[in-house]
């Protein structure tokens, strides 16, 4: 594949002007998903349905066959059994079709007879130039243009600052289920499947050029083509971050990738050495991955090592600036004048230290703010952690999160030089409350830990991108 | 302090008769929600507020002092400030009181001053016989009675199996808030606070001997008495698990414990060498300290390392089968009958292998049934990742959760000699069908990496407490 010609294809993909389902049902099961999804989610896209032996399909008129249909077309999906694939692809190609979503399993995931059937699908996209993603995957998601090729949520479809490439399809699903939750919103998710022809490769070269995306999320089971990888990730890293999720890192982990995806994913310390020397942020689990993604978002990066911990629990303090340790992050020595001024407000019981534990004094949002602007300090964590009956009565009294948290999404406009991690633990409820006041403009991370770690890949970022 | 008459006082903070309340206040802020929630718990037993200077207090008459109470009482709960504290002791044992719940801080976590005064109180335990909680605490919360010195949720009072000794106040409340949404039921939870007199040795003890309590969940800064810790947990553990999330690993975490609650939290390493020794299992955060308690509630415990995993996602299932080999576990080698078995209701595409990952074939319960009854397995992980609009549809069709995902409840009647456990990847929604389903015999771990830290906790019990 010629790279210098292999970007702008992939806009068909992301941008169709006209799709064909081929495969189209309304049968509950496999396919009646996509089908519900590409129609419901047409607006501005023409939506072909083929299907040989329906007339009609959610009371849409169909196509028998490809060679049937009115015009040109950007892209097909394929929601067939394998089998039929290759014959497809190929009247496909003779249509004029750029692109093409192969959604079925039954592959090279399967064994020698499906290793078979995706070498012939490999060969007509080399032989004819159609651009196939998949097969075994669940397609992709557009949120800049509500294009998508899977059932989600609507909250899913949110337009955020995420790309996202997953290998696996199902794994790209879960994502999206459980990302704005945690507020976590995706520009584009692609899912790979088994790789036939696009790859993470181009992919992350796509996402670099994409307005809407900010950083860049993986979970891959291997590489598929490790010197393509490399060149992309070089190109991309140092304007967009990349964080990996990536399993098989065990015998075990290795043996479940190939039966998945058929993809075998190598010895773990090659690829750890790989991504560490190209800039590739590694995260261990879908929480992390969440949690980096989140932060790595948000600018100014830390400007050094040194950790404010603001907290309403001395426990969940002390056991921050143990997780600090670990990952090499300094707790900051506050200068005399925040010490001063902080204890100017506080309480006769409150020790003004870093973790700075505050209590039930509910300096919160004063005490933050001194924090931000302390010249000593080149990042501040704050853990809300109030228990819920005494957030209950604030509301009672009638204050506001804001006025009694402080105003996050307002602040960072004269914060400005460093960035804020906030981390709740406890009830859902709060979590909520914690993203309806940050909005998006500072990040909420699922645990103080995890907001230790996001800070320290935030300062591998800073010093790659900078040295 | 002698332990063969230490263990029946601690009846008189857990089943108080007679409560008195010293500082009973109606007006927001520190003491406010403890009024409340005495008052409103009260039933079943006599509460008498104490306030020199308001004549009521909610509407119930007050005592000016304590002298003037008209009969004995079993505890004082003190929320007066720190200077006023030694004397209403003196005043309260002279009464005939036996024990005294101290919320109030100000005393050796502020330095000095706060350390004399606390001193003052350790003496007069000592003297007097009086038995205290705290300083600097929340006290403590017994659900099998519905007594409680905190406010709380509704939710937290629901009686549960898991037993929660906290040196920090802030921290039981949280853990109270975030139990319920996660499965997490609590017998008792007491916060220990600074520790003038009662501490965790005689804690672990008591809930050794609590019908209630299956499991005993610790949050430590540090050790109060080395060889009274040893010595309660030797006695205690092999009959109920202990689990300790500690503070205070790194220098800076140990300093934050001084400012905290005093204490002088020590090496980490002659700790973590001290809880192997006795067999205390150690939590990393709170997440893991729930999802630990909660597998080891239940019983049997695995027979072995063979691990099978169930999985909708071959993510997911390759990922559980790395962090299976990080902690020593084996992938289960399935028996020929489990493997045709499963074939047999198999769509073409499903690889049986483990991990099992059975798609979207929908055959959830029945998979696990031949997993569960194949001798060859010794726990089973079953990781439940379904996309919310499946879930929606399924739904749509009148499935029940049961009908679709397999009687998890009911089931462990006939599978009986092996460990079970479900995590689940997504929406709190989805968490909270499968706590539906689960109805608390199963456990649901918050993610499939926590299970397998859990079913190696659960072996590392077992090899323990058999051997």
């Amino acid at each position: 594949m010629d790279e210098s010609i292999g970007l702008d294809p992939l806009k068909y993909f992301f941008e169709p002007k006209q799709v064909a389902l081929v495969g189209a049902t309304e049968k509950l099961g496999f396919g009646y998903g996509q089908t519900r999804t590409l129609i419901e989610r047409e607006s501005g896209r023409r939506l072909f349905l083929i299907n040989p032996s329906k007339a009609t399909v959610f009371g849409r008129r169909t196509y028998a066959r490809i060679s049937d249909l009115p015009g040109r077309a950007d892209l097909a999906v394929l929601i067939v059994s394998s089998p039929k694939v290759p014959a497809i692809l190929r009247e496909w190609a003779a249509k004029g079709g750029k692109t093409a979503i192969i959604q079925s399993a039954g592959f090279a995931e399967i064994g020698a007879r499906g290793r078979s059937l995706q070498e012939e699908i490999s060969t007509i996209a080399q032989e004819t130039g159609l651009r196939i993603i998949g097969p075994n995957c669940v397609g992709l998601v557009n949120t800049a243009n509500g294009f998508s090729t899977t059932e989600t949520t609507p909250e899913a479809m949110t337009p955020g600052p995420i790309g996202v490439i997953a290998q696996s399809g199902v794994f790209g699903n879960i994502l999206m289920d459980w990302g704005p939750e945690q507020g976590v919103y995706f520009s584009k998710v692609v899912t790979l499947g088994n790789r036939c022809d696009v790859d993470e490769s181009e992919l992350i070269r796509y996402l670099g050029r994409d307005a809407q995306t900010r950083v860049i999320a993986l979970y891959l089971e291997g590489v598929k083509d490790g010197r393509r990888f490399m060149a992309a990730v070089r190109e991309v890293a140092p304007d967009k971050p990349i964080i990996i999720l990536k399993s098989g890192r065990s015998s075990a982990g290795r043996a479940a990738t190939v039966s998945h995806t058929g993809t075998l994913s190598g010895n773990d310390e090659i690829y750890s050495g790989v991504f560490s020397q190209v800039g590739v942020l590694r995260a261990d689990n879908i929480q992390e991955l969440f949690d980096l993604a989140k932060a790595l978002t948000i600018r100014p990066l830390p400007k050094g090592k040194r950790i404010a911990i603001l907290t309403t629990s001395g426990s969940l303090g002390a056991m921050t600036a143990d997780v600090c340790a670990d990952h090499g992050l300094a707790l900051a020595e506050l200068s005399a004048e925040t010490i001063q001024a902080v204890r100017a407000d506080a309480p006769p019981w409150m020790n003004v230290k870093n973790p700075l534990d505050i209590g039930p004094s509910g300096l919160f949002g004063r005490t933050l703010d001194r924090l931000m602007q302390d010249p000593r300090v080149d990042a501040v964590i704050a853990i809300f952690v109030i228990p819920w009956m005494i957030v209950q009565s604030v509301e009672a009294q009638g204050l506001t999160p804001q006025q009694f948290l402080g105003d996050l999404a307002g602040s960072p406009k004269y914060w400005g030089n460093k960035p804020l991690l906030v981390s709740i633990i406890g009830k859902q409820a709060l979590k909520t409350m914690a993203l309806s006041i940050t909005q998006g403009k500072v990040p909420v991370i699922s645990t103080p830990e995890n907001a230790v770690r996001a800070l320290a890949a935030m300062i591998e970022y800073q010093m790659r991108t900078s040295g």
